[in-house]
């Protein structure tokens, strides 16, 4: 278990002086830090055909950017490469646990935790991200410089799918040591280069752009085979423009995609189904021979804890107190009564059901039944 | 050429009395009535590849649907039979005339033309559609009944893929004659049996719903690579509930959404853009070797008579008299000056540009270009 030590700071301060407007070095975040995973295991991750992994290496100013999965690494030399590996906490329960601590952001907000080995000299050299991160320093040290927004900045590709800016001028520039967390709103310029072999482990968030909104409802609209109204024109007048378009016609078009976005009964429900897909592979297993309730019911009785599969994306919604709650887990829905509220809780709201809570889940037959479903398909497993 | 004849009625009356109210039965609407294509033709072309069509037959109350390309229509017999071909506008250039006398509803709004050959007792059905539809009558005699929109209706199918409605009250029962025409608004029930071997010409209607609406302006989104906002909360306050979608964050997402629809700007560019794209294949033939402009501009001096290609979509956009005209045809977008508007409604406004109208591209070097790249794409061609 990690937890974040903010010092003076409360979260609160930092929700409101922070988050979303300047970036934060955080000193001995974490105290007392060990690494979930060695360089090892990482360079064992990047070896995977589910596992998305890219190595970025420079070499007399040359950039090279090559995608796992690899064979071997001996070819890279001890120097100036980094190898990055995304969605860890889909395969590796131990660093998924980093993520917890910063879960006092929305669920739906967070999305994968990646993870960087570095020889002395290497980076993905400065950039820009479009989304906030939580850079935390684990074993080596690092050199980290990380500056303000600024319009002024350029963006290139020093390697047709590496993205970097021109040189900023830094706000923060600390050699960062186990244990020290650096927060990065986004549009904010960054750089990272490896004093040591050096681990990274970054938090990062989802923030879904108009477009990404757009084709999620279209989506969704396909999948339920929801079409909606017609244009439809029985006031038309009789016009000898016939090949214009007319401000009445495209007022008629914004009016009905308008109303069809605005549709507050539709949009929780698609929204908690989008943003809970999964965007990397799920190491989803489900368990054979499937449980039966009742084992179910025996081994947690006995004192048995339960874990969410690592990086499954939960979250729920509900208009009011007295109206259904829509449980939303890898982009399905199930609905729960109004006042299973507790139950819509514990699923979502940690990583782990501990064995209090499992005990919930017995107390009635529905939860238990939810409960052997979700074990069924792999999205939650008993923790030795 | 051919002429629609209202009667008494004015177009305006019609407008405001039958567009998209209700059916109309238009007695003589083209007078001395000819064919465009005979019942051997229309067979021909349901012969090939490129061309859809379906054939939709009873025998003893069971329904039977098939999908072209057909290879023979001698095993059908000589009743009880009905084939129906989509958009031969595009494939007939006289059928395609019947199109034109209908072009006081915008182009957009025009779809294509279907037509069938039906041998006695043959007919789709009783149905409703979503679109408005002016059925004409050609060679033959055919009963058909028309009723109001009616919730008390039932869909039902027959077959997998006939969509079929109960029993209706007709408000119009008639046997149709060469040259009567009935208009047709969208959710009117109607039926048509074949007391002859008899042709019937269908021109269709486009109206888009929400759905197309918002999938058409994803597609314009992920074609430009235009992503718009981000969705941001620097505002957010500490929450317990971390599993919850609020109402705060789906307020911004559907603000979002309403902000990407309500872009006045990107809109009409994507509506044109949109629903100038063909849904059928379109017979478009690339002269070989293209011409040249000086070659375009001697036949046009000549006296050379231009022809649009069958079932192109062409549409113009202008926000007001000084901005730039959006051109759009096919899908694609021509940016022409403010001044060019009569360059936009002689390729708009009907399939043929005549004469004295060729002489206006000849003018200006510009349209001729315009007008040689459009040759030369197979979008306009000389007419014999
Ligand atoms: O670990 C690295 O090398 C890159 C980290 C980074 O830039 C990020 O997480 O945004
Ligand atoms: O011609 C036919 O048999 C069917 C015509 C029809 O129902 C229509 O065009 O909507
Ligand atoms: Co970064
Ligand atoms: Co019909």
């Amino acid at each position: 278990m990690y937890q974040l030590n903010l010092g003076k700071l409360s979260l609160a301060d930092f929700m409101q002086q922070y988050w979303q407007k300047q970036p934060l070095l955080i000193k001995q975040g974490f105290k007392n830090f060990q690494d979930p995973l060695s360089a090892n295991e990482l360079a064992g991750l990047a070896l995977e055909d589910d596992v998305e992994s890219r190595l970025v290496e420079c070499r007399d100013g040359n950039w090279q950017l090559e995608t796992g999965p690899f064979e071997d690494f001996s070819r890279y030399g001890d120097k100036d490469w980094t190898i990055l590996v995304q969605a860890v906490d889909h395969w590796h329960p131990p660093a998924a646990e980093l993520i917890e601590p910063f879960r006092f952001i929305p669920n739906w907000r967070i999305d994968d935790l990646m993870v960087s080995f570095s020889t002395p000299g290497g980076g993905v050299g400065p950039h820009l991200d479009q989304y906030d991160v939580f850079i935390i320093q684990g074993e080596g040290k690092r050199h980290w410089r990380v500056g303000m927004p600024d319009a002024s900045l350029k963006q290139f590709c020093p390697h047709p799918r590496l993205l970097q800016v021109t040189p900023f001028t830094a706000c923060i520039d600390v050699i960062m040591e186990p244990g020290d967390i650096l927060y990065i709103p986004p549009g904010c310029p960054h750089e990272g280069i490896s004093l040591e072999n050096s681990l990274n482990y970054s938090v990062g968030f989802r923030a879904p752009a108009q477009k990404d909104l757009l084709t999620g409802l279209a989506d969704y609209l396909l999948d339920n085979d929801i079409s909606g109204k017609r244009f439809s024109d029985p006031d038309r007048n009789l016009t000898g423009n016939i090949g214009a378009i007319s401000e009445q016609d495209l007022d008629q078009v914004q009016q009905l995609l308008v109303q069809l976005v605005s549709d507050r009964d539709k949009l929780p429900l698609w929204f908690g189904q989008y943003i809970t897909q999964a965007k990397h592979e799920l190491d989803q297993q489900e368990p054979d021979p499937h449980y039966q309730a009742e084992e179910i019911a025996e081994y947690l009785e006995e004192g048995s804890v339960l874990a969410r599969l690592g990086g499954l994306r939960c979250s729920y919604y509900q208009t009011n107190e007295s109206s259904d709650i829509q449980l939303f887990i890898n982009g399905t829905t199930i609905v729960l009564p109004a006042e299973e509220q507790m139950t819509a809780q514990l699923l979502c709201d940690s990583k782990r059901i501990d064995q209090q809570q499992c005990l919930h889940f017995t107390a009635r037959e529905e939860r238990l039944l939810l409960l052997t479903d979700l074990i069924n398909q792999g999205l939650w497993y008993f923790e030795e």
